[in-house]
């Protein structure tokens, strides 16, 4: 499946990462970079400051994996145990590196502080290792053989650990691996239908040992369809990723709106501004979110006119035009105040399509009639008013997230239906 | 240290874990959970979606673990092979569980979605399982006992592991733990000036040693100031951050605007509801993220009226009645304009206060005279209007999130300066 046929596990040690204080981003990191050079992950490891259990994890991930890439505990201090105990699993003694401490001799003379008897620990590796200088920091990292195991052990911070990894690891790797194939990673994604929807239509070509393998994520509402090509190169990766995303588009149609970190926004904009279309929102449970997130679009002010964020039922009326007899007999939360709040936002501002949301957000002010999750999304257009009503569930937040999202999709699939103006009138 | 003398590991079940496609942040967060009862936890292991390894896994956790807390791969598709692979370690086989295949049946109804055969299969628990509901999703958690050890496994979503792991694991976890030792956590919230000045005036509280323990953490320009403390008991950890929090208010002031997870949107609504005092908001380069920040928290309709959007110079005219001669002569970007935008509003609505906000968020629209990153807050009330010049850096975003930042701090600052009504006018 991979064209290395390596298989790497990475350790991060640390006792502020088993307690749950700093949150381990090393790992990820790193695990993505291999993926890039052909080399799959199969474990991530936090391990605490403790000598016995980070020996026993040492030599059992030596004797699983062909790559071990540690992280942290290089520091000066009485914590930091990791030299020595890689030394230990290697069957060896740290030796002073003679080279590792003059450069942080060096580095101390250079911040015109003065260096500790710690400091100059850090410069012990063990024997029989391949230094990787550190250009960001004191400590130096290293390589070594344990077991099957090529063991590189990096510094934890972050910075340092990826100019060493780049520089020093890489090379190291793409030697062990040979000619290193590719991986391609292709990210679709997904709005509407529910994950088992989307899972049951493409699960023939979710097979695992599938190349391009096709897997499902699910965040915020968001589907993510994932494509990962292995070939030998890159153009040849980009081939079989473009097969199966043409098939996936078949199946999948329109409830696709973007790839690649597109985000919903950005694909609403992006078939706004395509067209030249003005739009204008009134948002009341969304309180804004909508108009955030469409603005949070660079160039947006080209086709975003206003947005009322019309809370209290007398902005509703003095903003977008809503009769308060209409809020009287129906309730705010209503699909003719929704319809009102639509049409008076575009009266106003004279835009192509706006669009208005009112609903129970939560977590109180629901009835039995009018349960927290109902929402009513109206758009209007110059031909007439669509009103869309939803049963969310969740918290506030979850729910206004996934009525913005909504919202925005709506739009995405309004604009996508209006022409595209051409250059000369008429025709295309 | 810790009195229970239980010792806990954490297993995240995920392909898009290992491959760094998503960093896991359940694990931390349930070992700083743990730690706060007085469980230490030894190892984080993330592994992939895969039967043989997650089995030996599991199964290694078992021997070498008083309690192992799984998170993912509880979802409908056929990656999701967690429920099958934890039944195996047990011994055990799957077994339809009736009632939670009720409450999955009831879930869909409610939706109004047809339930699939791979949502049925969430149903399916290793035999002699306990059940944790999910509050929040379809997929139920259990708790099984594997060799030495308890095992709970829960879904991957953060949203309902956080609550199932409250309702359902503490109490649980509890039980097992006898009376235990506790590490407390307080986090206090700073908003205003950089990181290294709050960190010299309070470094004397920071030695390492220290019990409370006292550390900084910078997210999002706010600092926060962790007050943690060991003890014997919930009210002797109380006491000893009581101390040192009252400390660390009388040195930072005014800057401190919440604590434990208090948002500086929560904290202005906070001050605004307790004195009855109403607001609109005039947005144009923060684009609805005030107005969304705001209606994020629950009740806030007691106190926000509306809020406009006013992309278009258009917008500014009609909806805050801010003169097209004004923005021809000083830009849509300028101190006059914000102060029209501001007072604009606030006419409208009636509002007690009312904020505004022109600026230029970029990448695009910087001139010489009126660089990316300048904003104007103006802040409107019956006595007369502030207005403050800023100047950011860095992406749209960032400058975005900063300048809604600033408007909800000056919010808050404006509100406490307020008298608090008094049940009886004149007194207190």
């Amino acid at each position: 499946m991979t064209a290395t046929g390596l298989r790497a596990e990475v350790i991060a040690v640390g006792t502020e990462l088993v307690q749950g204080l700093i949150c381990d981003t090393n790992s990820a990191w790193i695990s993505e970079r291999l993926s890039a050079i052909g080399v799959p992950t199969d474990y991530h490891t936090c391990v605490a400051d403790d000598a016995t259990r980070l020996e026993e994890l040492v030599k059992q991930a030596s004797t699983r994996s062909d790559l071990v890439l540690i992280t942290g505990g290089l520091g000066p201090t009485a914590d930091d145990i990791t030299r020595e105990i890689v030394a230990r699993a290697a069957g060896v003694e740290l030796v002073l590196h003679q080279p590792s401490l003059d450069e942080i001799s060096a580095r101390f003379a250079k911040w015109h502080r003065e260096m500790s008897d710690n400091n100059r620990s850090q410069a012990a590796l063990p024997e029989g290792a391949q230094v990787m200088p550190n250009a960001n920091g004191t400590a130096p990292g290293f390589v070594i053989t344990i077991g099957r195991a090529r063991v590189f052990v990096f510094p934890g911070v972050p910075a340092e650990l990826h100019v060493m990894f780049e520089t020093e690891a890489v090379p190291r790797i793409r030697e062990v691996a040979g000619a290193a194939g590719v991986i391609r990673v292709r990210r679709i994604y997904c709005f509407g239908p529910g994950e088992s929807s989307v899972d049951q239509k493409i699960r023939h070509l979710m097979s695992p040992g599938r190349n391009p393998n096709v897997g499902l994520l699910v965040s915020g509402y968001v589907i993510t369809v994932k494509i990962t090509a292995t070939a030998d190169t890159p153009g040849e990766a980009d081939e079989l990723i473009a097969g199966t995303e043409s098939e996936v588009r078949g199946i999948l149609g329109e409830i696709i709106f973007g790839a690649d970190g597109e985000t919903m926004e950005e694909a609403a904009a992006r078939e706004l501004l395509s067209r030249s279309l003005t739009i204008a929102l009134a948002e009341s449970c969304t309180g804004g979110l909508i108009a955030r997130r469409l603005t949070n679009v660079s160039g947006i002010s080209g086709s975003f006119l206003a947005g009322i964020v019309s809370y209290a039922d007398e902005a509703k009326r003095d903003f977008l035009d809503v009769p308060g007899a209409l809020i009287a007999e129906h309730g705010a939360v209503s699909e003719p105040v929704a319809r009102a709040m639509a049409e008076g936002v575009r009266k106003r501002t004279g835009a192509d399509v706006a669009v208005s949301t009112t609903g129970i957000a939560g977590p109180t002010g629901g009835t039995p009639g009018k349960p927290v999750g109902l929402i009513y999304i109206a758009l209007a257009d110059a031909d007439g008013i669509d009103v869309r009503e939803c049963h969310y569930h969740g918290s506030r937040s979850r729910i206004r997230v996934r009525s913005a999202m909504t919202a925005l999709d709506m739009i995405r699939r309004w604009a996508m239906k209006q022409d595209i103006p051409s250059p000369s009138q008429g025709e295309g």
